[in-house]
């Protein structure tokens, strides 16, 4: 049985990732291929995850991905991932990636995502998290909005 | 204004990849790489769209990916993608993916996933799409689901 | 000594492995990167002999391989993998890639391969796989043509 | 002939990079393999010199790359890289990498770097980038040691 | 029509590649993947035929490759190609991979290949490679078994 | 401590690779990706230093990089790594690059390379290696240089 770890204060940095698109990353098209990107919101979910849990972690779900906007060859994507509401021995984490025109400087939202993780311990089995406790209005308010959208999810795929 | 292209016979078989898992794409827990999976997911899924609609797709969203069992190295992973539900421009696409004992020959469901893809002309604009005629009582389920799925996603996803 | 493993009944499903060429398939002329498409080549076979062998197999030789039409970035390739001979410990592979114009719906045989794998035990030593009946006139022709490849080969490799 | 663009204010950020060593990064013992470090850096350098002279930048030399402690798989790494001093169409950029520990958050200096970058126009010819001056004590510093170890690679490579 | 270029002295120097086996090279039996293997030996049998005949070359078969030994992760590679025997447009060229333990400096033959490249021109279209005169007996030798295989081979697969 | 192994002849051939630039190994603006260039020379300069030491390496610095010329996508790229100068646990290693048209046979240097190396025994500590006798007057003046390099450097990253 999984008992709670001590209650950890919710400030803790969001992990930043940033990469350039290379050829060798793009479809057919010219743009960056899905899976990259997919890969790399993976990587920086789980290290948030890793970071906020000190424990191994195991990516659980993809509750949302969206592509806003496409990414050319060439540009500078920004990703960043922090935990944004915490269960027993699991983590939400939303993942905001932003290209940017490395010779402008503008730069445009271009994917959004939430994913779950659960801590493991060292056989593997899930182990509880610090509790997390909003420290302010927009930290409460995020975790709200992360709690509907899990019923909404939940009540979405029993279909 | 795109317009609907000629109705399309239900019937069009699934998109069919299988893989072998490497030591280059596991994690350091030896099991694979979620990175990995969604990027053989996304693959397949698009191919399945490109099937469908007989023109360039971008992925527009990963609206459901869930881990259900891990896949270890060595293991052989069998991949299904279909289209499940269709708009004008859209298709949604359903992912079944089963990992495989290669010795033992068991095999257990893996990641089922749900993504959507937009069809797009040589300009890059979305293009119209096949409409989409379930041809017994099984797709019309199917596409029933797909329907309350949006819905409840489309809620969910307001927060 | 390798026993002979109890007969299999000849029904086994071939492997398919279906991809997309993606720019970081390609050599400089556009299509497809040789060596891409003979590491798909190699991992289709090998699952088709893991899975009828039911044990871990090693690449022994890639016996014949022909190129037969280039494939080009954006298309689809469909990898058919199925035994076509078997020996005591080995097994005849036969692969058929095609490659498809998504957008056409046009596919054409792209490259046909025979390969041979030897099943090996938890040390590396080859053993019994089951043996194999043919169980039609297709399945019987299939076989007989593999002897006398494999014949011919042996012929042609003294020099 | 370059003309030196308007004269930038020194405060620009970093550019920061965190990354998951995962099993297909390292080398046969069982540490990252120093090549894919380099090539992090590398990237991570080209986004900063890109970042402050708006322009395409090619990697002219790395100056000096010291491992400073082995990077294990399944350890996190941030990089960081910055502009240390700029010449007329050069710029050299700091690049510092930690790893960490994601289990325990200990984290250690891993790999000191310098790099020079040259912006390039859209010709590939060489380009002037903006006047670079130290707005405090510790960048006046980091610049004057820039000058001391330019003068004193040139002196060195002569042999 | 394409017209022969003029006659090339024999002498010309194979082209040498040496590698290292990393683990992201590897199957799940700690060996070197077949696929692995197979791609460095195109690029370098392509090396050796772009050499030779001055022009662009694409795979057209892989006639004979066979795996000698394995070879473990660690360990260094060292592939050799030469052109063995040429055609009007196309090349025959002698692959062989021997892998050498690093710290005990024993090496073995590891692999050995027969590829088929044909020289393109700039629509892609088969243009005349430079006749070849072997200049000693060894090279005699060697194109005559070339012509031996050759016949065995067409007769070997017209099954 | 680490005692000197036995004193070495000098004459050790240098490590010969061959590679191919593919469109997977460029940047955005169609030359080879820095990180691509970086991997290589490291993977040549180690099993140069493994051969000497007959003992595992690892990569301690890259003392010198320097990109004379870059390098196209289809170019042929030749590197040769060799001993330079030898320390009692480590090595400097000398790595020349050059880059050739396939189709004009022109080479030019692209990219030159100083590296140290320390070789390490079973418990990844630093131990002895052979000593190293320049039997020439070019051996003597590259070692020369070697030591003038290293003084210089140790002056100019004192800062």
């Amino acid at each position: 049985m999984a008992k709670t770890k001590k209650q950890k204060s919710s400030s803790f940095s969001p992990v930043v990732m940033t990469e350039l698109v290379l050829p060798s990353h793009t479809n057919a098209l010219g743009t960056i291929f899905g899976g990259v990107v997919m890969g790399w919101i993976d990587i920086a979910a789980a290290i948030a995850a890793q970071r906020y849990s000190r424990s191994q972690v195991v990516t659980v779900s993809i509750d949302y991905l969206h592509f806003i906007n496409p990414i050319k060859v060439g540009y500078t994507v920004k990703i960043n991932a922090q935990v944004s509401s915490v269960g027993r021995t699991s983590m939400e984490i939303e993942v905001d990636v932003e290209s940017e025109n490395g010779i402008t400087g503008q730069s445009k939202p271009a994917t959004k995502a939430y994913l779950t993780f659960v801590a493991v311990d060292e056989n593997g089995k899930p182990c509880a998290v610090p509790a997390y406790s909003p420290k302010n209005l927009h930290e409460k308010k995020r975790q709200k909005q992360a709690e509907i959208r899990r019923k909404a999810r939940l009540e979405a795929f029993k279909y």
